[in-house]
């Protein structure tokens, strides 16, 4: 590919650059997001620690585990740093309430901060070491990202795990203090390694792509400590994975204002346990519910019309699970419109079980795409059995980057978050220690907190 | 994709057909073969114990072994069974010196056969079982391989990697004794983690890749087993492994004569420590030095013609480690023309640099490709100072389907790659074990044997 061939280097630059990158060259608005981001995953992971998922994967994978250097965070138990990273980042991710990287649709913090909190409990590092590991992880994964989409996505492979893999790498190599020629082997061991599919969402299997991300990324720079060495241009090779995993990759995307610009500044993070494609559906219906003449024993039937990723993603009128309800239009309207609330006891199995919810389920007969609908924007329609109807329009959902979720909101996520998936942790203490984490001495502090 | 829709059901069927098949159903002459292919990779496994790359990735990965169940083939100490089964995968296909499956190029003993061997010192399993388990793994891999060939491998995939993690899945679920549900997600579980990059091939991390396929196919079967369900069409579906890594499967290639015709029938084991595309090439070399007007000392120049897969994969004048001499054909030709052997030992680091070897390497001037040539055909034509000429054709290469090695042959090979790389290990108990293992009542006994 001709581009490729420009991009002669690339490898080598990239690595040249996390060699180099200083904390001091962090702006103040990219480390307070960067705060933001491990606060909200941390978050979600408290949120999804005791799922069924989490727990099936554990059990395979504890006997293997070598010791308790690592929290599993809000859990009693621990890990070795490797089982550890890959439980935290599947729990980060399994209700979908993780970060979003705009462009991409890459949930970076998942797979990248549990390597760093890992590494924070077998290695004296300081906070602000573990967020200039995380920044620079969330800028490598983010930018392969964005030079593989929207091909790479569209073709069937989860970027969040495929290029967040290289992410984990990166961070790692950082705070593992590699030199050069160890931080392009890191890549390539992570380039070895990279994967995960599409086909698995909505189940537990999509876990299993994102928690060895995480652990991948891990261990592959452990090997590049280690002296395993790898190819020169795992990015930019022929056969390397640009070339190898999308059908027009745009190489330049990844360096072009390298340490600049950062995408960072581009997580959204999500106010509802789902697909954020139903951000701005969710956000319509709570909405509506506040109309005066709003009544859902009324309701005959509802449609929703929005970006044609809506229709594509999430047109599920039949749901067995919480996990296919978090990808599903019908679901989503029919739990908030009845309930008026949507937190993750809204988009688990029981709540897909509700009679009242699965009968309002029916009554949402269309889910529609439009072109000219942008992603962060609805229309949810309501037509009542008397004849009247309701339209509800949102422009920019709550958590899009032009109407982001504020702190304190994060906050209360966090909190509710806790109390859902980690009734026993005393979760305020934890989040005042992340939302400091900046200037805090021992970044092992955090996961001491993280443990009920 | 019209022919996937066609193959819907497939992941099921292959599961269910795993789930019923039984040892009496396997003809003599597959579980002949079935044995000499653990054979073949225990014997490449021991030459390549202790080379650099298996001993850096121990490094990196003994700390997070959580026991000492299972043989590292060669070696004394133990490690957990995943990482067992990384480090002997790894170290079964190091050398370049395993089996290939005719037709897809693919190495399936290596990810495979360290999952069966690791299960047996964790339970009680008959040489039997294991080799059964072992040969459904076999037909899995290369199965799937078969069914994304050639583009899959054109495109850049390590399909030794790629397809023999669900080989690896496909064996561990049945000696796990998983039902059919269960394999279905074991097969998800490992489309999940599917990888590996031709890009790392001549680099360590390429043992990353094969490792990881042993690793992350035993433990899909484990999480499977725990219940981590996956999506019920793994392999078929429209985001599944057949449609995103590869652009024009051909499913049906799974399925039919399934549990008829055996591709562990097609392996083909290597004499030599290098690429199948340099069999012929060695082959003519060392026929080459028998003629009577040979003299080393007088050669000006050698040349060699091939099929184009020779150029593609192993025109390599410069060569700067054993790895990369593996994959060249002017070293092969060097080193044969001057020592009339081609053992581990030819094609480590210091053959590289012997300076004989160097100087003959250079006048090795032509590697040509020609489309009439088979792959297993080659022509070497040397060219004397004094102005006569040799040329020497092999049509069919030892190793061949064609020419394969005799069981003497292979006994031989055996014993000489535990001499180069396990000198400590008494090799002789362990050939005789192995090679009777069908009639073995605990397979444990045969990893007994293979440490020092």
């Amino acid at each position: 590919m001709r581009n490729l061939d420009a991009a002669d280097g690339l490898s080598r630059r990239l690595a040249a650059f996390l060699r180099n990158a200083s904390w001091e060259d962090v702006p103040q608005t990219v480390r307070a997001h960067a705060t933001r981001a491990v606060f909200n995953g941390v978050g979600t992971a408290l949120g999804g620690a005791c799922d069924q998922a989490i727990l099936r994967l554990d059990e395979a994978l504890a006997p293997f585990s070598a010791n308790q250097a690592a929290t599993v965070i809000g859990r009693r138990a621990r890990r070795d740093a490797l089982t550890a990273a890959f439980l935290n980042a599947a729990a980060m991710n399994v209700f979908d309430f993780d970060d979003t990287h705009a462009g991409t649709i890459l949930h970076p913090t998942a797979p990248i901060a549990p390597v760093v909190l890992a590494l924070a409990e077998t290695q004296p590092i300081s906070g602000s070491q573990l967020l200039h590991a995380f920044v620079l992880g969330v800028e490598v994964a983010c930018r392969i990202g964005a030079a593989v989409s929207p091909g790479h996505y569209d073709r069937g492979w989860h970027i969040t795990s495929t290029c967040g893999i290289f992410g984990a790498a990166a961070a790692a190599a950082k705070l593992l203090d590699l030199n050069e020629d160890q931080i392009v082997w890191a890549l390539g061991n992570a380039s070895a390694q990279a994967s995960g599919l599409v086909e698995t969402l909505g189940f537990m299997a999509k876990s299993t792509g994102v928690g060895n991300a995480a652990r991948g990324g891990l261990v592959s720079a452990l090997m590049a400590r280690a002296g395993v060495q790898g190819p020169p241009r795992p990015l930019e090779g022929p056969r390397g994975f640009l070339a190898v995993c999308c059908g027009a990759p745009d190489p330049e995307r990844i360096e072009r204002k390298l340490g600049v610009e950062w995408e960072i500044q581009r997580l959204m993070f999500k106010p509802y346990p789902c697909g954020v494609v139903l951000n701005p559906v969710i956000d319509a219906c709570l909405a509506a519910r506040t109309a005066p003449a709003f009544s859902v024993n009324g309701i005959a039937e509802v449609m929703v019309r929005g970006n044609p990723l809506l229709k594509a993603r999430a047109d599920r009128p039949n749901v067995a699970t919480g996990r296919e309800a978090q990808v599903s239009a019908q679901h989503a309207i029919a739990v908030c419109l009845l309930r008026g609330t949507a937190g993750a006891a809204d988009f688990n199995d029981a709540a897909v079980n509700d009679m009242q919810v699965r009968a309002l389920r029916a009554k949402v007969r269309r889910v529609e795409g439009d072109e000219t609908t942008p992603i962060e924007a609805a229309r949810v329609s309501i037509l009542y059995a008397d004849g009247s109807s309701h339209d509800q329009s949102i422009e920019a959902a709550t958590g899009s980057l032009a109407r982001p979720m504020t702190d304190e909101a994060l906050r209360q996520k966090f909190a509710a978050l806790a109390r859902y998936g980690c009734p026993d942790l005393d979760a305020e203490p934890l989040a005042a220690k992340l939302w400091d984490l900046a200037n805090v001495a021992d970044a092992d502090a955090v996961m001491a907190l993280a443990r009920p």
